[in-house]
């Protein structure tokens, strides 16, 4: 590959990451003004959104410190989002559909990051894929226990699923040495269009059927 | 000690620790079902709640990647115990008794193997009674932050306790250089016989008395 | 500077730094009490409000194990500040002034000496200062979620605002290579006044104005 089209393609990647992120941190800036949090709580909240999966997966891998912590685009995308959340919110809310697109670009880029950042450490298959999925929701898992909510990513559309099958791409293609620009466009492309599918159809798992219900 | 007895108690050892994490798993199935979580919410909690301990031990002593995430046993016994749990929960809740046994045996297995790896990274003897105790209890404890509850470990019989205690059994055999194998079952069976006797016998520590009740 | 003085300095930050550990264990004996948690729970709490946020600063620069994990006598200040709690519960209550000045001391000490320690594992300046803030405020976050409630410090009066300034001025102090002792004390002081200032004046940041309410 031409440095050229190298360059264009990082770039590319970094403009989608920095997109995911976005997109994480409304969700967190969104979750924090329904709970009343002041401004200050709602920026921590879209950062804990943006770079929890991220900072989970380099906590495991032993890739100290987080890049997110260590990369000041992260903080500053956070803190756009988050202010314009808290002050647009009305504004932000209507654009819902906007910021589910974003999410699902987002969790896609972050399910084969992660995977192909704990390919680099050297980890096996399995795990790879299973960092590249938590990766992909412990944005969203941290933001919900932050409010004090059931993680939505356990019970709603195929989300943790599209997440899975996004990283177990990368893995796979790792394995059979297909051209990792290929492998990681098929992952990505293959959890966003699962998640939209998702969405669009109100694809849902299973639910335990259960007579006992929840002690709160 | 001659070769082959070594392997046998390795063995033994392997067993134990896939019984507890199926255990804890069950545990953490059990309450996605009843949080009404989808199949693979149930999935992530069962692998959380038999995992996090384990984890948090191995993140605590820069012991990374954590090793429930690099055994691929460790996945596979959480998601035969989750999807076990999901489509028989009824059978599953009545054989709760047996449930709780499995639970006591885990959270034995794991205070006494937390407090030993966390003495093989040259910690000192509180830290690494402290690191065994947490291994055992703290699946327990994430599982229960998940579902959005005040963790049952903090006020339900005799339970971190009884882990403090097995964990201690190796720190102190370990300064008087008792021999590894008898310190091991020692602390585990102290640590499994305490938890039998405060469930058969409705042990409890005691309660503060206030008068102000929590806010929600 | 002299020896002499020297050891004067780290004695007295010794001295804050275990006050300001107390006070946080405090905080989570108090919430562990209202929750009714059994006495080890309590415990249990008070070590977790205590030693979070440290632990959280530790794990993100890779300085494991943490140092309040390692260092006995953090625990031994929790388990008497929790001890204490427990018993005399009304009596500590009715000093809640005092525990509100030394919460605000230990997150003045928290937020600068977190600052400081991202500084010597040569983190950047904003890296440095968002995990100075997060040692300061991660004990109260996690003592909240283990209760299942909404952190406090996302709304409640000038806090996270004020652990942020105090790490501040440790990042630009060191950056305009200012003298150590002065940078230090001044970060501390800063965010001590803030905080003092916030409870009884009663300074808020603004709550954003949104029509729905959270789910529970």
């Amino acid at each position: 590959m031409p440095p050229r089209e190298e360059v264009v393609v990082h770039l590319l990647l970094t403009i989608f990451d920095l997109l995911g992120t976005f997109a994480f941190a409304i969700s967190g800036a969104i979750a924090g003004a329904r709970h009343k949090l002041d401004i200050f709580g709602v920026l921590v909240l879209s950062f804990a959104a943006a770079a929890s999966g991220g900072i989970i997966r380099d906590v495991f891998i032993g890739a100290l410190p987080p890049a997110s912590i260590q990369d000041w685009r992260y903080v500053a995308v956070s803190v756009v989002a988050g202010v314009t959340t808290f002050f647009w919110h009305a504004k932000v809310s209507r654009v819902q559909n906007a910021v589910l697109i974003f999410d699902a670009i987002g969790l896609g880029l972050f399910a084969i990051a992660g995977a192909a950042k704990a390919l680099a450490y050297h980890l096996g298959p399995i795990p790879a894929a299973l960092l590249g999925m938590l990766t992909g929701i412990g944005g969203g898992v941290v933001r919900d226990v932050l409010v004090s909510e059931v993680p939505a990513v356990f019970r709603k559309e195929i989300y943790a699923v599209a997440a899975l099958a996004g990283a177990s791409v990368v893995v796979i293609g790792n394995a059979l040495h297909w051209p990792p620009q290929t492998v990681t466009i098929s992952g990505a492309l293959l959890c966003f269009v699962l998640r939209m599918l998702a969405i669009y159809r109100g694809w849902r798992l299973p639910v335990a059927r259960t007579s006992d219900s929840p002690a709160d």
